[in-house]
C-alpha cells in the first residue's frame, strides 16, 4: 500500500457528470488499498470566464488580485468533487493550495513552489481519508495567495508526489497518452508505452501539450514516476521515467510541431564580446521567450544573426530592438512570419549521428525548404513554412518508421 | 478622520458595471479623508449557482464542502473589486475571510464570528490602502474555511466595525433605506430617517429584509452606528442607533410582514414540568427555528401546545415529533399551512397599551380572522391567513398613520 497522486486536468473536470466520473476513477484507486492524493484544475472554461471579467475591469489587472481571482476556479472543483467522494461513503476533504501546504516563492502570476508542508495531508491519509487539493496554487510566506502559471496544475501534482514520495503520479487528460506525433493529423500515429523524461521534456516543449515541460523537469529531478493516461477510457498510458523500457532500439521516438512562429534577423551586428549576451538579456527583460539562436560572422567582421520567437511576440521583439537601436549596434532588422518547427525526437539520437542528415533528405524529397536547424542530444529541429508543417510531419513520420504496427 | 465600513449586497456588485459603481462609492469616501474598509458578498446569483452545482451532486452536500465552496463566491467580488480600485490608481488590497483574520467557531454553514484579528487589515489601512474583505466567511483556529450563513456579510461588516472601532457601518443596498413598510405593496409607505436597534430588530425578523437581524443584535452590543444606505442613488439612508432620534411621538413606526408560515398543533400533551423544554430542545436539534409559542392547558390536565414554524420545516417538524412521539408522550398532530404574520412594530408601544387593542380593531373591521397572537415591549404580531396579508398590512398602515404626508 503506497501513495498515489492523481491529477486531472479542466476537460475532465468541465462538468458534474465528469467531476462524477472522476469520483469513479478515484475509488477505483482507493479499492486498491492506495492512500489517494487528488489534484485538479478549474472546470472546463472557467479560468477563461474569471479572466475574461478581470479584463472588462482593467486590461492589466493587478496580479496580487488576479491571483485571488483564478484561485477560485479549483477551489470550486476541489469542494464538488470532495462532496461527491462523501455521498459514495468514501471520505474525502478538499485543501485549498494553502490548507495544503503548498509554499512558493513570492511571485503573483508565476510562482514556483519552494517548498510543502505536508503534514495536513498526511494526518488525513493516515486516517483513510482520500486528499483533494486545489491545483495550480500556493501560498507565499507572508499568507498571499499565488499562482503557478502555465501548466500549473501538473507541476502541483509532481511536487506533492515527490514530497509524499508516492509511488507515482498519474496524469489523467483527455488523449490516451503520449503519441509518435498528433493522431488528429497523422492517422497512424501510435501511443508509446513509456518515454524518458528527457523525450518528454523535448515533446512537451514541441508542443505536444499534454504535460506541461515544468512538470516533466520537477518529476526528473525527484525522480517521480509519471503516467500520462485517458480520464474517460481504462487503458495503460504512457510512462515517463528515467530510462524508456520498451522500444530502446528505436532511435527517433516521435515527431513534434508547432506553428505560430517568427524568424527575426538582425544583420550587421556590431562584433564585439557582449553584443549576443545585450541583444538577449533586452528581449528576456521584455519576457520574450527565444528558441532556435543562429550567428554567423561575414568576412568583413560584421555578425548577422537570427534567432526565433512565437509569432505573438513578433510586433514587441521588433519594437524593443529598434528602440535599443544605439545601444545595441546594428544595422537592419529583418522579420519573418508564417513559420513552423518540426522536430524528430528520441534518446538513442545521440549515438546515431544519420538521423539529422535522414531527416533533411526526408524534407528534401519533399520539397520543403529548410529555414532554421536546431539539435541537441535528443532532438533535431527545423523550421520550415508553416504550409509545409503538416506534409512535414507525415512523412518524417512514415520515413523513420512510426506508425502502427499493422 | 476615522475609520468607515462599508458594505456592498449581491445586487450592488451584480455585474462588471456595478462594481465599478460600487469602486466610484468607495472614492467618494477615500476622498473625503477617512480609511476605508469594504465588504462584500458574491455577485447577484453567484452562490444560488454554486448551491445549484451541489445539489446536482448531493441533495445534502458535505457542510464543510459546501463552506468551501460558497466561499469563493465573495472571493471572485473582492478581488474585482480590488482590480477597479487600483485601475482608477486608489491603493486597495483584497482579503479572504481568513486573510482579514475574522476567526470563527468550528462550525459549517452557520459559524458564528468568535474574534477578529486586524492587525493585517489595520497595517495597511495605515499605509493609506483600502481595505476589501470577503463577508460571509471565517476560519476557525484548525483552519477551516467556514461560512456565516445567512446574512453573513452584514455580519461580517459590522463585526468589523466593531473590532476596527469604526465611525460607522454604511450598508449600501438595493433600497434606500427602512420603510414603514414594504413600499412594494404599500404605495405610500414612507422611508424612517432613524430606528432604534430594537425596532430594527422587529423589523428585520418580521421580514423587511434590508439587514439580517444577527447583524443588528451584534451592531447592538457592540453599539456600531449603522446606516442602510441605496448603493444607486445618492439620498440619506436610514440611520439605526441606541435610540431613534426623530419622530418620537410616534409609537407605531412601521408594518411588518411574512408569509409562508404553518401553524403546528401538539394535541394532549402529557402535563409534566420538562414536556414543553423536550419538544423544543428536540426541533433544536434538529436546527428548526419555532417563532411563536402558545400553550393551553385544559381542565383534565393535558396541555395542547401551538407554534409557528416555516413553512420550509413543516414535513420535518412532523417527522420528528413522530419520531418520537412515545419519548415527547402526546396524542396527537396537526397542522395548518398556508398563514402569514403581520407585526406592527414601535419603541413607543410599551406605554401605549391600547395599540394591540387597536390593531385586532382594524383587523376585525377587515374581516381577518387571528389565529395566533404574540406579543413584545415593541411589536405585537398577528398570524393570519396568507391570503389576507397584504390586507391587513395596508390597513394597518394606514389605520396608525404610517404614510407619506401629502
Amino acid at each position: 500500500m503506497g501513495i498515489i497522486v492523481q491529477k486531472f486536468g479542466g476537460t475532465s473536470v468541465g462538468t458534474i457528470e465528469r467531476i462524477l466520473n472522476v469520483a469513479e476513477r478515484i475509488r477505483e484507486e482507493k479499492e486498491r488499498g492506495n492512500e489517494v492524493v487528488v489534484v485538479v484544475s478549474a472546470m472546463g472554461k472557467t479560468t477563461d470566464q474569471l479572466v475574461n471579467m478581470a479584463k472588462q475591469i482593467s486590461q492589466q489587472p493587478n496580479k496580487r488580485e488576479m491571483d485571488m481571482l483564478l484561485s477560485t476556479g479549483e477551489q470550486v472543483t476541489i469542494s464538488l468533487l470532495a462532496m461527491a467522494l462523501n455521498q459514495m461513503n468514501l471520505p474525502a476533504v478538499s485543501f485549498t493550495g494553502w490548507q495544503a501546504g503548498i509554499l512558493t516563492e513570492a511571485v503573483h502570476g508565476n510562482a514556483r513552489i519552494s517548498n510543502i508542508n505536508t503534514e495536513a495531508i498526511q494526518k488525513q491519509l493516515s486516517e483513510g481519508t482520500i486528499v483533494i487539493v486545489a491545483g495550480f496554487q500556493g501560498i507565499t510566506e507572508d499568507g498571499e495567495i499565488t499562482t503557478l502559471g502555465r501548466g500549473g496544475s501538473d507541476t502541483t501534482a509532481v511536487a506533492l508526489a515527490a514530497a509524499l514520495k508516492a509511488e507515482k503520479c498519474d496524469i489523467y487528460t483527455d488523449v490516451p497518452g503520449v503519441f509518435t506525433t498528433d493522431p488528429r493529423y497523422v492517422k497512424n500515429a501510435r501511443k508509446l508505452l513509456s518515454v524518458s523524461y528527457d523525450e518528454m521534456l523535448e515533446l512537451a516543449n514541441l508542443g505536444a501539450g499534454v504535460l506541461h515541460p515544468r512538470a516533466v523537469e520537477f518529476a526528473k529531478n525527484y525522480n517521480v514516476r509519471l503516467e500520462v493516461r485517458s480520464s474517460m477510457e481504462k487503458v495503460d498510458g504512457t510512462v515517463i521515467e528515467g530510462e524508456a523500457k520498451m522500444e530502446q532500439n528505436l532511435v527517433v521516438r516521435g515527431v513534434a510541431f508547432e506553428d505560430e512562429i517568427t524568424k527575426v534577423t538582425v544583420l550587421g551586428l556590431r562584433n564585439n564580446l557582449t553584443s549576443l549576451s545585450t541583444i538577449f538579456t533586452t528581449l528576456a527583460q521584455h519576457h520574450i521567450n527565444v528558441d532556435i539562436i543562429i550567428q554567423s560572422t561575414t568576412e568583413d567582421g560584421t555578425t548577422n544573426l537570427s534567432f526565433s520567437i512565437h509569432t505573438n511576440d513578433w510586433m514587441e521583439t521588433l519594437n524593443v530592438l529598434e528602440n535599443n537601436k544605439d545601444y545595441l549596434g546594428y544595422e537592419q532588422l529583418d522579420a519573418e512570419n508564417k513559420l513552423a518547427k518540426v522536430s524528430i525526437v528520441g534518446s538513442g539520437m545521440i549515438s546515431n549521428p544519420g538521423v539529422a542528415a535522414k531527416m533533411f533528405e526526408v524534407l528534401a524529397e519533399q520539397g520543403i525548404l529548410v529555414k532554421m536547424v536546431s539539435t541537441s542530444e535528443i532532438k533535431v529541429s527545423a523550421v520550415v513554412e508553416d504550409k509545409n508543417m503538416l506534409n512535414a510531419v507525415q512523412a518524417l513520420h512514415e520515413a523513420f518508421e512510426l506508425g502502427q504496427h499493422q
